[in-house]
Formats: C-alpha cells, structure tokens, sequence
C-alpha cells in the first residue's frame, strides 16, 4: 500500500518520523521538506559549538541529505519552505528559497514537525544593534563568527532558561564577562525559587553577573542595554533567549486548531482536527503526563518519541503518546540542575494537596572521593503518596537520581516504593542507601505521621509567633549561620539535657540537612516534646533565604 | 510497652536495625553484641582503603560505639561473641572476648546480623602461608600493613568476584603486579561470558596476568602457589577471595533451619522458624526477585533494608521484604560493571523461554566529548515483554542505566515501557532516545516480529551450515576483523546492490554494533530477502569469540 507522506521539518521530530517511517514500509514516497539548509542537526550542541567545547562543525550533523536518502530512499528538499497547506486539495504549496519557484505537492499524510522559534520581541533599537538569537546551524555560524572576530568583552544574556544558561557559559568559556538578565525571581523555571537559588549562587562564583526581576526594555546606540529598572548595559554583544514560541502560523492559516499558547492541537496519536495532518514535537500543545492539562515541552525526547509514534500511526499501529512529563536537564558551570514531573509552583496554582521535602544526601558514599552533596525536592500526594515531581541540583550523580524518579514516575510507583528500589551501591557509586531511597523513606515518615516537618518558608514566620528553633548541630557548625533565636544543643548531648527544653510550646529542629533534625525530632517526640523537623535543615533554609554570613542572635 | 531487644552483629544490618528501633521506641532496651573492635564500619570502602583511594583509615568507621550509645541509647558491646542461643529460655550465651568472661543475656526479640565470612578452603601449605581475607577491619590493617611494609612486586588473588576484582585494582595501585585465578570460565558471576570478556580484555590491558578455568591447589614454600593445572605462581602475597559463607553456625546450633546453602531460612518478615528470633542481611536466604527460586545475595543494600523491615516488624508493622533482585555494581579500573535481575546463563538452568539482546550505545550524545561505548543485554520474555534482567559493562554512565532498569523491574514495567521512559537528555547526560529507549525500541522489534535476529553464540554454526554472512560496514571498518566468509555490502551502497544477494537463503547482517544490521535487515526483509541482524553486531561477536586481530577469509 503505496502511500505518499510529506514531512515539513527535517530535524528531530521530522527526520525520526522519516526514519522510522522507511523501516516500516519500503512502498511509500516520503518528502522531507526542510526550510533550512540541514537536515537532522544537533541542535541541543550548538551551545557548545560556540563555545568551543565541540570542537568541529561537522559533528554537528548527525545525519546528511546524502546519507538519509541512501539510507532511506526519500526526497528531502532542504531550502524549500511550505508556504502553505490547502487541505481541500491535500497539497501544499512550497517555496524552494534558492531559485525563488514556488510550486505544488500532494500529500496523503502530511506530518508537521516545524519546530519553535525564539521569541524576539519588537523593541526599540534592537534590530538595528548586534543581537543574537540561536536555533540553527547558520544561527550558530553567526554567532560563533562573531565571537571568534569581534572577541566581545561583554555579553548581555536576555532569559535565564536552559538556552541562556547554555549561552552564558559558553560565552564564559570565550572569555567573555556575561550578565543573565531575568525577568521572573529566579533563572531555569521548571526548579523552584530556594532549588534556583543555589544556581544563582553558582552562576555568581563563575563571575557571572546576574540580574533578576528585570527585563530589556530597549536598545541604545553603541549597544547599552536599557533594562526595565533603568539601569544600562554597557555590552558587546546581545543573545536573546527569552523563550520559544512555536511555528504554528501555517497550521493556523490552514485551520488547524492551536491552544492556547499556539501550540498545535494534537489527539493522543498526534493527529489535528484534520486526520490526514499529524503533528509533532515543539510545535504542539502536549498533555502534562501528571496534571492532564495543556502544556508545551519544547525538548528533544519528546520530538523524537512523536517522531516514532506518528510513523507508526500512519501505519494503523494506534499507538497512544501517554502525555509529557516534562523530565529536563542542564548543566550550568561545574552543576547538573534537573527536574521531572510538576514543581511547587505549579501545584499551588493548580490549588492541589501536596507536600514537599528536601534532603541533601551525598552522591556516593561520604568515604570514597569525589562524593557531592545532591540537593533533592521532591512534591508528592500526601494522602496516597503518588509522586507529583523532582528537582535535582548537585555536581555529581544528579542525572542519574532524576531518571530513576522518572522512571518510578512512569512506572506508577508512590514514595512507599521508592525505599525498596534495589539500586546499584558499590562507593564510588553510591550509598547502601541510595539518596532516591532516601526519599522514599523520609516522604513515609511524613505519611505516616512519625515526624511532622515545618518548611523553610514557614519557619520565621513560625518563630515571631514565639516557637523555639533548636539547632542540633555542633557548636563549630554554628560559625555558618543559625536561625535567628536558635537554642543549640548538639545531637550528642540531646538526650541528657533535654529538660533545659519547654514541653509546653512547639520545638522546631534545625540541623545541617534534616537528617539530625529528624533523629532529634524523633527522640523529642518520643519524650513528649512537641518537636517538627525543619525540613531540608540549613542548607535548604540558608540558601532559600540568601543568608550569606553568620547571622547575629 | 518496653522490649528487651538483642542483636548479633553490628555492622551493615546489625547497626541499622538498632538505629531504626530507637527511632520506634525511646523504652525498649537495646543491646548490639559485635564479636569485632569496631561497629558500623565501611566494609565496601576496606579495598579503597588498601589502595590508597580512601585516606583516612577513620573514614572507614560511619558510626563510633560513642555516637551510637548517645544518640540512640543503646548497650553496645563490642569484643563480644555470641556463642549459643537457648531459645527455650530466651537467652544467648556471651564470651567477653577481652576478659574471656561467658555470661548470659536474656532477650524478647533477637535480631541476627552475624554476616558471612570468606571461605578459606583447607589447602595443603595454606595455613603457613602469607594469605589474606578482606573482611573487617582487623583483616584491613593486616593487609595494609604488609603491603606498606613488604612492598609485594606480586600478589596473587585467588577468585575473580568483586572483592577479588577490587582487591586486584587496589593492589595494583600499589604497586604490585597481579595475578588474578579464577576456576570458572570468567570473572563477575552476575554477568554472562561475553560481558565478562569486556572485563577480561580489560583487566590484560591494565597489566594484570588472568587465569581463568584454574584453581588453587596448594602453597609451596617460599610462597609458591601450585594450581590445578600444575601451573606454578611465585608470588609475594595470596589473597583468598573465592566467596563467602553465611555465619550460620550459631544458628545452626540453636535449631534454626539453614537452606542448601546454609542461608539460615527466614519468612517475608525476616523471621525464622523461631517467631521470636529475626535473621537478616549475609547470612539469610532471600527469595530471588524474579525466579522466586532461593538465593544468596550478600550485599549492603539488601542488608540495610532488612535492618529497618526488620525493626519495624518487631514493632508490628507487618512489613514484608519483596525478595533481592540481586542489582551489583562494581568498578574495575576504568570500567563499571553492573547487573540486575537474572542474567542467562541462570536463564538456561531454570529452561524459561527468554530473550537476550545487546546493543552498544553512546553514554551520552556521541558529538559532546567524553562520551563512551556502553555494552548493555537485556534478557526478557518474549511473550509478554517482562524484564527478567539486565547487564552492562562500560566506562560512563553504566550506573545510571542499571538503575533506571532495576527501577523499572520493580515498577512492573515490561520492554513495551521502556522506549516511554522520559529521561533527561542534553547533550553531556545521554542522547534524544536514551540508551534505555534504546533497549526497549530493539526489544519490542522482536516481540512485534518486526525483525529477526541471530545471536553471537549461532552465527558461526549457520555459516557453517551455508547461511551468508552481510557486512554493511564501511570497507575501513572491516580492518578491525570480520566474520569469515562476509560479503561486503556499506548500508550506503545496500539499496542499489541488493539485487547481488540471493534470496534463496538466510543473510545474516552484521555491522558494528547492531544498528546499520538493523537498517540493512529491515531493507532487505522488505525487498523479500530472507535476512536476519546479528544481535550485538561485530562488538558483541568479537569480544564475546576473543577475536583479536583481523581474520582471513
Ligand atoms: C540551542 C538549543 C539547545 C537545545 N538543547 C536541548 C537539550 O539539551 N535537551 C533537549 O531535550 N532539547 C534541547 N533543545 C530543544 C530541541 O532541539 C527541540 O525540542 C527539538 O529539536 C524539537 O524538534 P522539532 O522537530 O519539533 O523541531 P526542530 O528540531 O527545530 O525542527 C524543525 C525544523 O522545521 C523547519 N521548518 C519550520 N517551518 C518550516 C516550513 N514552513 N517549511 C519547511 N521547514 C520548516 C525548521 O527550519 C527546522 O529545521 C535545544 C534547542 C536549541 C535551539
Ligand atoms: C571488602 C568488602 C567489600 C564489599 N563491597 C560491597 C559493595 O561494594 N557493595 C555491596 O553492596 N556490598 C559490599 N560488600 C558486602 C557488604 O559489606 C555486606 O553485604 C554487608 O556488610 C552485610 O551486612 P551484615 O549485617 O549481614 O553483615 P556484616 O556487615 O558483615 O556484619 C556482621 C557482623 O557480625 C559480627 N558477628 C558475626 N557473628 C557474631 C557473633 N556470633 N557474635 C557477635 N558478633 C558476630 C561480625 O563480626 C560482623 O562484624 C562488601 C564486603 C566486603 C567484605
Ligand atoms: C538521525 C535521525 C534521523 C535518526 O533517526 P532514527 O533512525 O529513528 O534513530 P536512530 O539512529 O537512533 O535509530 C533508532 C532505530 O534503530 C534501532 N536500533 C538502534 N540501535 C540498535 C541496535 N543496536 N540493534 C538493532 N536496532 C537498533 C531502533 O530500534 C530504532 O529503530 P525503530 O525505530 O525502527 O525501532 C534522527 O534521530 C535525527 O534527526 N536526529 C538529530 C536531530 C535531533 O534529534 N535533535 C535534537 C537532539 S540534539
Ligand atoms: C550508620 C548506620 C548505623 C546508620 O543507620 P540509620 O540511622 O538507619 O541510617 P542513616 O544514617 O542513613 O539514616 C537513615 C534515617 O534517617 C532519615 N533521614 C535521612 N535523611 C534525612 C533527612 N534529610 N531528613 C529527614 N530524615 C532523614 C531516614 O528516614 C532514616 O530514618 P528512618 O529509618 O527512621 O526512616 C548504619 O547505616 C551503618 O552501620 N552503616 C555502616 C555499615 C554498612 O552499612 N556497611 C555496608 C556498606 S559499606
């Protein structure tokens, strides 16, 4: 059964569609029309292309024009853009952007997999200064020319999302001083604010200059920068990466339906309201894998997931895309920033029960080398101990405890399981207990109410009202920092000289990270003490809040 | 309700399940008896230690007897041996090794943590020998003692498991030439022969001597080592690690029941045929996850999860222990080694209807640096899809892979899951579809018959038998080797030259690793050849048939 199947977009979503589309039927013309001069590049490279951490072009292109249709037997058309889709005819019209011609082709199944683009809002200035915006290969060439040439001394980073963050290293690794300008509290917005907050820390120790809560507001002469607040960049150069919208002006002016965001409206097997159109991969509005409402997830797995699917679809294989979960990661600088699943964030808009912990286990064992300290959040029902989300921050092993949360995501299980995951420990891998565990287990404590917790947003609060705080750290650790009004009495000499503590009026345990504040709690409670962990202990606390030095009683 | 709890043992389960029962119960008396000097030490660091990688020799003691009794009250008592149990009477019988003073301590409960020792097999010669155990402590300091002071130019290690493994890496750290003997066919039982070869190759090419299919038969003076084979070592040093033993004997003696392999026998409740006494960690029999057969499986994690199930049961939660799924981990110079689950040479044993896959992935996308081949089997049910276990060798990234699998074997996930993990992707943590995808896209193939595949261990048979072999390498690539008898076709040239190949009989594909024999499979079934791919591709088939330079035709 010979069908003709038309592709517009040769990258992830495009390309893998094609792919799998020629192993399952040798039959069919495929047409990969790609507006670009590249088919099937990395994308998720080009950051470190620039920066000179991939250090040729060509790995660049994962695959060629050449190679795909020897491989593959398919008419890929690269500079040709589809201006058009008129669905009464099932044709669309394209544009080959080289001779200017622009001419028909019939479909039988269109796919479209057009991709996002960065958004450029229309300020005053920018198009006449030296701005950079990056997507593509001839993107990348532009910018790394003017790199290489110009040498800027200052960088202005507009967006502080994985792209801009991407950029401001790879821009730091050129030599360059960069300041992230952000307009939201805090950069990367699937973590939550106190999770950002160590990222703000260390884009500072990198000699980043970050600003927040402040935006472009317009371009000068000479290229300052005029943000929001007034204040002027003096920079030599401007990357805009302040997100992506998606390339949905053709699906809309054919008719199909777009969400709210613009994305492309999709059923679960990636059809539009025309069920000969499919559509895939940044372009599409997708279902949350948790919360079932809309979402845009402009990632590569999921383009190349859709990419499978709609070839199978095609095929009659009705194949179901269970939705995203919106699982990502980043590197910035000597961190991994990771999460999956919904944030806090989210959960308080969505108005849902939830609860949050965090801990700060060590990456492998504390005895063998190298072992970094993770700090882990995790959101979860508290009455059936469903999984909500995760967010991981740490040197080392960060990717690693973010998939296996969203495996157990995907595979149903709740923190009641997570205790019993059998993970891989030897030291320089892990811990007999292994930090995902770990979760596990202090999420139960808190189900099964043999601890309650107070949140290091709730803990001033708590304290003006008159609450105790009890440090149980060393005395040496106090030299950090301590809540303000902290009683301290080490763990170790906690069970002898409790009765210098009220019985009578709420304790709340602070500690390095909670594991010492839950043995206190545990032992103050078992005592009758009216004792609360504070969860995440000081290091959640002390970050959240920007405490810097040593704070005076 | 105050309970009178004793505990023999006070290390990975031992020290565990004590900590956990305080945190039920602030009344319950709880006495840990520990034959050795020291309690909650690092037994997984000890070889690190040797080797210099660990420092600190105070590294290695996770909890002192004075933190412990502080923190959570408890009557320690190390350099204490527990000799009998009268169960009538609900007492043990103590030697007080320092003072050896015996007395009696009665108990309610009575939580056995007693660990395996390593077996020393009563060879001619040994006794008067220089030979060493890795077990304790005490064992620790004696080898590094003589291995700072001797300076042994050649250590012989006697069994190639873990501790063997390590111990081989850490003394050749130090300086020391070694041998490695091992009686069966390969190093690390867990995994099959052609992963094992991965490890062989590996080992030869960090100087160490491998005898495999070899055992020790006696010592000679002046510490020479006679094999089986008649094969003489001169050597400065023997390390015996040729397995462990459960330290059943005590309980044994005191009537409870052992299982073949002298595990002492213990319900979902790690209790054993005595309600009142519980039995936990090296010395019991679990139930292996999977088979549901009997197994050993003396490892930490299994060890500290029974520690707390155990508590918690004796505080009547009902908690039942899910059976060991046997994941391992272990690093072998560059390289990890990791299983989980069941691997097939137990496969065969049990006669299950299983399949066995391999593929060669990039740790993380191939175009960001440092990104390293992994070698992964999957072996699953082709029925239904079930994961029965998996196994993958490699310098990156191997960790996190297993846990994501053993994640999903626990979360009931079949292969038909695993191209749906969403996990996270940029280009310096994995690729678009992870290697785990991966696994499941080439799973699923053969389960939906979409491709048929040969395995490294038939393709020489069916050669012999007249079955063609093709190669869709690139001509350079065949420098490496091939499989005698190939036709040469590259994948770029396959579609216009097929017509070249006979359709009359079975074509076997090969290529590097498995994914060009796929492309090539997939074109010719299509074209209605007779072609199957050869699973693992020539990286599974060269390792695995000990393949080293280029064959002739
Ligand atoms: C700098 C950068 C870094 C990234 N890093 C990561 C990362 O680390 N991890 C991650 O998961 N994701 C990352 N992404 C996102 C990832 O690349 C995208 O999610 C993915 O490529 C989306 O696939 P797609 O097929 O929908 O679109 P694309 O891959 O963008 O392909 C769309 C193609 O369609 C073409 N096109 C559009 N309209 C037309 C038309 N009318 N006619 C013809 N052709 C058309 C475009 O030219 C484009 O080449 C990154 C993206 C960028 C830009
Ligand atoms: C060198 C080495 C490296 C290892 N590496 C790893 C690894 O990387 N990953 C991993 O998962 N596992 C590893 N293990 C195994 C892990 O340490 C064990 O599985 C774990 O310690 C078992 O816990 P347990 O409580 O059963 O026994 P143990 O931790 O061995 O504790 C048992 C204690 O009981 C005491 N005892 C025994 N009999 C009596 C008695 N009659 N009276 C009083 N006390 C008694 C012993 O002295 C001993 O201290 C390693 C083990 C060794 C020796
Ligand atoms: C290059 C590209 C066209 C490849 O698409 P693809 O052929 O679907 O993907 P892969 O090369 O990864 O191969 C996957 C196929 O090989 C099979 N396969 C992989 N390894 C195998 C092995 N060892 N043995 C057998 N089969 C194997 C898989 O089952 C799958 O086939 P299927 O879909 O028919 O089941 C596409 O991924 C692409 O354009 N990538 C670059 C763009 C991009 O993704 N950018 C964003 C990230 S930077
Ligand atoms: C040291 C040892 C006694 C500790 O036992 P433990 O107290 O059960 O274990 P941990 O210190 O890891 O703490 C775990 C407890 O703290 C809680 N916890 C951990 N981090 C926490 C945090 N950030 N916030 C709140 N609670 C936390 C856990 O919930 C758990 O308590 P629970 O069992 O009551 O739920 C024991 O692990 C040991 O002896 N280890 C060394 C021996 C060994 O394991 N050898 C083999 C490997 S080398």
């Amino acid at each position: 059964m010979s069908k003709k199947i038309v592709i517009v977009g040769g990258v992830a979503g495009g390309a893998t569609a094609a792919a799998r589309l020629r192993r399952l039927d040798e039959e069919s013309q495929i047409i990969l029309i790609e507006r670009g001069e590249y088919i099937s590049f990395a994308n998720c490279g080009l950051p470190y292309y620039i920066g000179g951490t991939i250090e040729e072009r060509s790995k660049l292109l994962v695959q060629t024009v050449d190679r795909m249709e020897a491989r593959f037997n398919m008419d890929i058309r690269t500079s040709a853009e589809v201006m058009k889709i008129n669905r009464e005819d099932k044709q669309i019209e394209i544009k080959d952007l080289k001779t200017g011609e622009v001419y028909h082709q019939s479909y039988d199944h269109l796919i479209l997999s057009p991709g996002a683009k960065p958004i450029v809002p229309p300020l005053p200035g920018l198009k006449e200064s030296t701005y950079f915006t990056l997507r593509n290969i001839p993107d990348t060439d532009r910018i790394k020319a003017y790199v290489d040439e110009k040498q800027p001394k200052h960088v202005t980073v507009i967006g502080g999302g994985f792209i801009g963050l991407e950029m401001a290293e790879n821009l730091a690794d050129r030599g360059a001083k960069v300041t992230v300008v952000e307009k939201g509290p805090q950069v990367m917005a699937p973590i939550d604010p106190e999770m950002a907050a160590i990222v703000h820390e260390h884009l500072r120790e990198k000699g980043v200059e970050l600003i927040l809560g402040d935006g472009i507001a317009s371009v000068n002469e000479g290229d300052v920068v005029a943000l929001e607040s007034g204040r002027m960049l003096d920079t030599d150069m401007i990357v805009l990466s302040i997100g992506v919208q998606p390339e949905s002006t053709l699906a809309h002016e054919a008719g199909l339906e777009l969400g709210a965001r613009r994305g492309i409206i999709v059923n679960e097997y990636m059809q539009t309201n025309d069920p000969s159109i499919y559509a895939i991969g940044d372009a599409i509005e997708v279902q949350d894998y948790i919360t079932k409402e809309p979402a845009m997830v402009p990632l590569a797995w999921p383009a190349n997931r859709q990419g499978r699917i709609v070839a199978n679809n095609i095929y009659g294989k009705n194949e179901a895309y269970p939705g995203t979960l919106g699982t990502s990661i980043v590197k910035v600088f000597d961190y991994t920033v990771a999460a999956t699943g919904v944030n806090e964030k989210r959960m308080k808009n969505l108005g849902w029960k939830y609860e949050a912990i965090h801990i700060h286990p060590a990456s492998h064992a504390g005895y063998y080398p190298g072992a970094e300290s993770l700090a882990m959040k995790m959101l979860f029902n508290p009455d059936n101990g469903k999984i909500y989300g995760a967010q991981i921050v740490g040197k080392d092993g960060v990717d690693k405890r973010i998939d296996v949360l969203a495996t157990a995501i995907k595979g149903g299980l709740t923190v009641h399981d997570l205790p019993d995951l059998e993970l891989a420990y030897a030291p320089p891998f892990s811990s007999a207990k292994d930090p995902v565990n770990m979760l596990g287990y202090v999420a139960e404590n808190i189900i099964d109410g043999a601890v309650e917790i107070t949140h290091w947003d709730e803990i001033d609060e708590k304290v003006n009202q008159g609450d105790l705080v009890l440090d149980v750290r060393d005395a040496k650790e106090l030299d950090q920092g301590y809540i303000p009004g902290a009683i301290n009495i080490p763990l170790h000499d906690l069970r002898h000289r409790m009765e210098e503590l009220p019985k009578d009026k709420p304790i709340h345990v602070n500690c390095q990270v909670g594991l010492r504040g839950y043995l206190a709690t545990k032992l103050l409670r078992l005592n009758g003490y009216d004792a609360r962990n504070l969860d995440g202990g000081w290091k959640t606390y002390s970050v959240a809040n920007g405490v810097k030095k040593p704070q005076m009683v």
